[in-house]
């Protein structure tokens, strides 16, 4: 299959030990550190099937394949963003092992059979939606803010989405702990494995990574912190 | 006053500036790490007044009190902890400065005025209620297990003797985070600062520290984590 590029796209090296590309772009929202840290975070099966949602331009699905022969779904809401998670994808010769599929979370959870998954990752719109979220690039403001879906959509998808004992992994912002941990208990995903990532020892955390098991017991590990840079300035993740 | 010990009560010292000390004994809990930590990371205020629940042989409030000249109620269950308390504050010359009142604090906020404190500290028993507390020491098993209070108790009495504004300070495990939180937030207690406590970088924390504030918007800020022992296995806290 020839690739296709839009005149806005290009294509970045995933630094990957097997080479992984992705198509990105300046008028979309392109991944960052935190679809890499909640890649290596999520515990995933090495068979079975594993959905990524709000997938973006497909990091995540991308990077999963690497650890695993699972089959990965990758839902987007955005068709812009699914195509190019589907290229992506193609460019990779990944086809037979991710499937994107454009559609609304809160509607596929409907649609796909309970329990369908073993395991799912989400790397969602972090911030509630404001006033200001109209002067922003319209793809922009929804891989940003709660436009199309918030935590308890993504907590209710997933509990109907996930089998008993299968896993979702999330990356956040520690502003909203307590009330993503909520949302997840609600719907019976019991939170089970928190990281906070720091940007440096001395600093505030800026992102947490959370695990939640459907049906799991009350009981937290609290695992040691990632820091992003050393002492002397270097990024060490 | 003549100092009275009794057979099994030794002196500590607090290894403070001002040379504060302790009775101790064996045959009671004695404070640890955790207590030091808590009442480093309290917000108190420099006048008003301060309660420590869950006081035991009075350690945090003799701390807190080098840090404000607010008054201080130390509130403990167990007759024996609170005499020793007693006796460690007059022993340090701080009778004018902490109150230690021997009483349960499921009871105690009943009686106190709503809203009395401007802020709390409470380093409670840690583990739920087990078939094997019996085959302990009745004191250890107090301070250890949720015997006399647990969380909910404590939240239900720290949200009518706090003021508006007012904060709480707790120590915990961290494995019980959410469960702490919730019962925090179901009574207006809104968690704030949060801090976790590593033996060592690569470790998982095994304490955490919790402020929350009387009626406070949700926004937590997640702090640096504290590391108890440096990379030489060197003591840093």
């Amino acid at each position: 299959m020839e690739l296709q590029l839009a005149a806005d796209e290009r294509i970045d090296d995933l630094l990957t030990d097997s080479g992984l590309r992705i198509i990105q772009s300046r008028e979309v929202f392109s991944f960052s550190l935190d679809a890499v840290l909640l890649s290596r975070f999520a515990t995933i099966p090495k068979k079975g099937r594993i959905a990524d949602l709000c997938t973006g331009n497909g990091v995540i699905p991308l990077l999963l394949s690497e650890r695993t022969e699972a089959r990965i779904d990758a839902i987007e809401i955005q068709p812009r963003l699914a195509d190019m998670a589907r290229r992506s994808v193609a460019m990779n010769g990944r086809e037979h092992h991710i499937s994107v599929i454009e559609a609304d979370l809160r509607l596929y959870y409907k649609e796909a059979g309970n329990g369908l998954y073993d395991a799912i990752t989400v790397n969602p719109p972090y911030m509630p939606v404001t006033a200001g979220d109209k002067n922003e690039n319209e793809h922009y403001a929804i891989a940003r803010h709660e436009i199309h879906c918030n935590m308890e959509d993504i907590a209710r998808a997933c509990c109907r989405l996930l089998r008993t004992g299968g896993k979702l992994s999330l990356v956040h912002r520690p502003s909203r702990l307590l009330d993503i941990m909520e949302s997840l208990r609600r719907w019976r995903l019991e939170p089970k494995r928190i990281q906070f990532i720091h940007p440096h020892a001395g600093a505030e955390a800026n992102m947490v990574l959370i695990e939640a098991s459907r049906d799991g017991k009350p009981d937290i590990k609290l695992l040691p912190p990632i820091m992003v840079y050393n002492d002397e300035g270097v990024q060490i993740v």
